[in-house]
Parts: structure tokens; sequence; C-alpha cells
């Protein structure tokens, strides 16, 4: 008998670009879905989405393309949240299960929360998985294996609706965890928010610079730049409404970062090269841990495209 | 006939680390040496050289290495160059070439310059290239192709010993590009020291968080922390020099992005949306730059270990 845990049979999908697609393709590969419907604002995005296949059927507005769903996750960058939720509140079926997938979790709290009627349960939910490519042509089934997937329940949240979300993202492959979304926001403000806002920077930094031509920097990227580069590509919609969205975390990590900045900026002026190597020292470890954990691979990766011997991971 | 150009009878490796034994490895398969001796202080890494068979024959001393050696190339951390100088200006062999693999290059300069005998030829030169992996066992013959090597051949430098030089990373796999040492020192304070002085420092802030556990830290990683993680994770001798040596471009560099920083921190304090779109989109463009440079390839690595399908590259 096939595993009919965490299946529904009605899946709307508001927004399809990079995760509503990569979420319809998973539902599909697990088999988790009687009908998914799809609702983008562009008309291009609905014919892209219905000829790749992975919506059943496309809707013009969110308000119809919830009618009837038993699951209804936003997919839209975080800043439409609220008006979405508006939007659909008179369409949503009794016993409906509202999710969404943003990368902040007090802010969509706030602006779905008020809109949500009784009898529909509202679980927020954060799969922590992306690439730098967006648009419904860039999902891709195995996005979500292996990576979390953060559901942030209210007090007394239904129980059964969120075991049944939780099932959902695990047969798409993710691990589960729960937190608050005041944690949440933290953690992804140290993991991610800052990262990209640092990359943003960096390259931004680069770009303005005149004695050194774009030519050079794109030539030389191969040796750290091009890491940044490559997160500083993410979509600019879906941050800018996370910066805005999580402004006391990010604000809080950022005066961290400045001050240690600081503090290794001075140790270069006055050539305090003990306090450089050993800044520098303690770091390694947490790469070691990161490769345990299975979150990334060992394999070297600042000549990716030219590489063909991966040698072993030598970190100690 | 075999091309022999870029050959040379005997090289000696004045360290025998990633760098060093990379281009024991790639100068093999080129065939470009007929004998390769290596150098190291530690008589461990001596051994595994041997062993692993990237060097003909070891030595204890630089000054017993470089003796009748036409190719001598420092491969060790850039604050040991000029005592390393020092050491060998008497047994270097009149018309060898002396190099180096040195991250900055007015410093070099600087510390080898003066102890260079009449007759010598003095070639600083930086392949931009590396892992975050060190020691003998972290090389391979890979590492150089398609990468860029940048020479900075002081005024009046020989002719033929350049471009001997010159064949001899072609043939190792590099692209190979002159500047001066003052240019070549700003174009990689932006392209690599100062990326690499971030990744530092925004891993050892997370790992300062009391709120925020490790293992969070490590869980979450895939989301935009790990690739800082990976470079964070270089050798921290070697970064160390590398800031010691390189503080005015460095410095100059840091006080252009902690400006930038402070006008994206004001815009989330400010909920200035427009300000963080604008600056989030122009980043854009230079990672497309980028892999059209073919410095790396489109694929995302947001979850590398995981993938299996490689959408197409979307970015525009």
């Amino acid at each position: 008998m096939p595993d009919e845990s965490g299946k529904f049979d009605r899946i709307a999908l508001i927004g399809l670009g990079l995760i509503g697609s990569s979420i319809a393709w998973a539902a599909k590969r697990a088999g988790l879905a009687g009908h998914i419907v799809g609702a983008a604002r562009s008309e291009q995005t609905r014919k892209i989405s219905q000829r790749l296949g992975f919506v059943d059927s496309v809707a013009a507005t969110p308000s119809e393309a919830v009618k009837n769903a038993d699951l209804v996750i936003l997919c839209a960058p975080v800043g439409t949240y609220g008006a979405l939720a508006q939007e659909i509140q008179g369409s949503l079926k009794q016993g409906a299960i509202v999710t969404d997938v943003g990368s902040v979790k007090t802010a969509v709290v706030r602006d779905i929360g008020p809109f949500v009627p009784e009898g529909v349960h509202f679980i927020p939910a954060h799969p922590v998985a992306g690439t730098e490519f967006s648009g419904p042509e860039s999902g891709f089934a195995e996005l979500f294996d292996n990576r979390w997937c953060i559901l942030t329940p209210p007090p007394g949240a239904d129980r059964g609706a969120v075991d049944r979300l939780t099932r959902f993202w695990q047969r798409c492959g993710s691990n589960v965890d729960f937190m608050t979304p005041e944690h949440h926001d933290l953690v992804l403000a140290v993991v991610s928010h800052l990262p990209h806002l640092i990359a943003y920077n960096m390259v931004g930094t680069a770009a303005d610079l005149e004695e050194v031509t774009q030519t050079e920097v794109i030539k030389y990227s191969a040796s750290g730049f091009r890491d940044s580069t490559r997160i500083a590509a993410s979509d600019p919609t879906m941050w800018r409404d996370i910066f805005l969205n999580n402004r006391e975390a990010v604000l809080e990590m950022l005066g961290r970062f400045s001050e240690n900045i600081s503090a290794l900026q001075r140790a270069i002026r006055w050539g305090d090269g003990d306090a450089l190597f050993d800044a520098f020292s303690r770091t390694r470890a947490i790469r070691k841990q990161i490769i345990e954990a299975g979150q990334d691979t060992a394999e070297p990766d600042f000549g990716r495209a030219a590489r063909k011997t991966p040698p072993g991971d030598k970190i100690s």
C-alpha cells in the first residue's frame, strides 16, 4: 500500500518561481499531490509552468487558486504576504493548511496571522534551500533533499495539521525542525542574511573601483571573490524583503560583525600577526564540523571547473 | 620532437605544501623538469613528498636544495621569504631563475630583491589558484589549469628568463599575465584578500554568539554561510603573512567596504527598500560576466552535495 502520509488532494502554490516550482517537482516526485494549481501574476510564468508541466492547472488570481485547496503554500517574496493573505482569506477552505516559504518568520506571523479565518490552520515554514537562480524554469525536485525545513507553528497549533505538513516536507526530501519565529530569525540572520548582505556589499565595492578594471575583477575572481558573486546574484526583490523584515536581528549581527572587523583592521594596521593568526585558526574547526554534518562536500571549490582529481579531506 | 620550451634541468622547490606539491605534479605532467628537488623544514613533509613521488629528491636545507638548480621556486609563506633569500644567496647558480608564488608582490620584491646575486634572474610570480587545503598531500596537477599566473618582472628583467618562466607556467596549465607589483597588490586585495578577511570575520562572529548554538550554525549553513566557512578554512599562517604584507591596499579596500556597508545598514534601519533593491540588482551582472569568462560554472552551488539535475543558466 502506498504511503499516504503528507499527501493532499489539492495543493495551491501562490508564486511559481524557484521555490514554488521546486516544491511542485518534489511533490510530484513523491506522489504527494492529487492536483497542483499554481497562481502567478505574470501570464508568461503561468504559461511556462504549464508547458514544463509541474502544475496541473493555473489560476490568474490567488483567491481563485486557493478555492478547495487542502494545502496553500505562499511562495512569493515576503513583502507580498500581507496583501496576499488579505486577498485569499474569503476563499480558503475550512480545515485547509496555509503555510509559506519565507526566509523570515516573525514578520510573516505579523503579516499573515490577522487574516487567517477560524478553522484554517496557519503553520509558517521556511525550507532552507535555494540557488542564485530564479523563475519557474529554475526549479528542480532535488532542491530540498537533505536540507532543513524549519516550521514555526504558533502556540496551540493543531497537532494533526502540523504532523501533516511535517510529513509533506519530509517526503519532499527535507529534514524538519521546529523553532519559535524569533529564534528562527536570529539563526537565519547569522547563517544567511548577514552573509548575503556582505556578499552584495563586497561585489558592489569592487565594482566601484577606478584603478581596478571590471575585467581584472572577473579574470582573477577564482581567488576568493567568486563565491561572493554567486551569492550576490540572488534575487534582489526577495532579498530586499528579507532585510526589510528581519531588521532587528540583521542590525544586531551587523553590529557584531563591524566590531570584529575593526579589531582585524587594527591588527593589520599595527602589524599584530599573532592576533591575525589566532583569528584565522579558530574558524577552521567550524568548517570541519560542517563537512561532517553533511552540509557540504570536502572537495575544494576554488578551481571547480578545472579540477579532475579530488584530494582527500585534510583539514585538521 | 618534444616541446622543450619552459623546461628546466633541475628545479628546486622551497616549501612542499599545496602549491609546491601542485607545481611538482603539474611540471611532471608536462615533462618540464629533468629533476625536482624539494626542501621542507619538517622531516615528515619531506618523507610524505618522497613517498607520493612528486619530488625526485629532498633536501633538508634551502641552500642545499638550490645548488645547481636552474629554476628556484619559493613556495613557503610570504613571511619567510626574506630569511630564505638571505640563506640561499650564496648557493644560487649563475644564470638561475629565482621566482616565488606569493600572494603579495611589493613586499616580495622588498624582501627578496636585495639578496639576489648579480647574474641570477629574479622574476616574482603569483599563480592565482588554491584550495582551502594545505600540506604535501593536498596538491594535484590540475590546480593551475585555466587559472591565471601573474608575473611582475622588475624593470630591465632579462627577456629570455621572463619568456622561459612564462612558458613554464603556461605548460603547467596557466594563462600568464603581467603587472607591476603595486597594481597586482591592489587587484588581489579586491578579489582575494578582502574576501578572505570578511569570510574569516563572518565565521568568527557567528562562533561568538551566545543565543545561537554552533550546532544550529552548522545545520543551516547551506543558506549562505557555507561558502564563507570554506574560505575561512584556508591556511592561517599564509593568510597572516598576506595581511601583514599587503597592508595599504587591504586597509584601503576595507575602508571602502565599511563605508558601503554603513550605507546598507542605514537603508535597513530606515526601511529604504529602493536603495536595497538597487544595490542588490547591480551585482547580478558581474556574476554573469564571471561565468562567461569561464572562471566558474553556472551550476548552482547551494545544495551541491544533494543535487542531481543541473538547471540552465537563468541569470539575466
